[in-house]
């Protein structure tokens, strides 16, 4: 019963975080030999000023 | 001091949550044989296209 | 699909960690008006040197 | 590559999230001797009713 | 800068784990059109018995 | 009550994490005008070859 959690900027699609969750899952599945329905994929979206990347956050540094 | 996280999809009351945090405080409690007053629970409450079942959005699959 | 992470420091027994499984899945399951069979939950077991607790850790403080 | 992530209540200004990231970052930095380029810091900002303290949420508490 | 956390349990080889960070990766890097270069895998390894399913241990279900 | 999750290669010595809780609990106090006292550090020493840069473990990278 493999979990993944994935932080994510926001500003992606709902279709870009559909196909996260499929991509994911199935890249799991095929690395560990276990079956697609036992994957669980929890992504967490971060807005900007909680991303903290060498002491600024994402929105101070303009990404 | 035992510390725990919930993921849980959005949806449920406040209620529900006060009663949660109650619940699972207790439970540790007496599990582990440590005072209540240490225990902190944190609830993560996910929209349903962030929480991926089998390769599909609880959103997508309708849940 | 509700999902608990419990961080615990080391020391407790087979039996208990057992029990907390069985204790926390049942709070959650009753809380939420959840299917026990969907309740995943996860401990991590942390040394003493490990858990930081108002600038000091736990092993430094004795605990 | 360090990667911490750091709950706190809901409530502190950017100016506060934003220096939690450049202090965070800098402590890092000079514990492990590792380059403050490399750091990363996640903040997960939670409603006072996702914060369980003793078996209450701190909206409960009213902090 | 995506940050995967996979929790799976206990018993994987070390070619499984390589390919779990590699697959991983890619899949990530396709759905969201980011660099490979900056997604970090971080592979959280369970015993058996702290892996709660439906009130269980993974270890007393004899999984 | 805030509460940090660091995520560090394996490799450091005890008085590097010692060093590390104490000088992020500050870090954190001084940011968010919080007591010393409320903020719970915990350390998660990862191996090398759970660790994924860009695709590959910090142990094949030679890391």
């Amino acid at each position: 019963m493999p979990i993944a959690q994935i932080h994510i900027m926001e500003g992606r699609s709902d279709e870009q975080k559909e196909r996260l969750i499929e991509e994911v899952t199935k890249a799991i599945s095929r690395s560990l030999d276990a079956p697609e329905a036992n994957v669980r994929v929890l992504i967490d979206e971060m807005p900007k000023q909680h991303f903290g990347i060498g002491g600024q956050s994402a929105k101070k540094l303009g990404r």
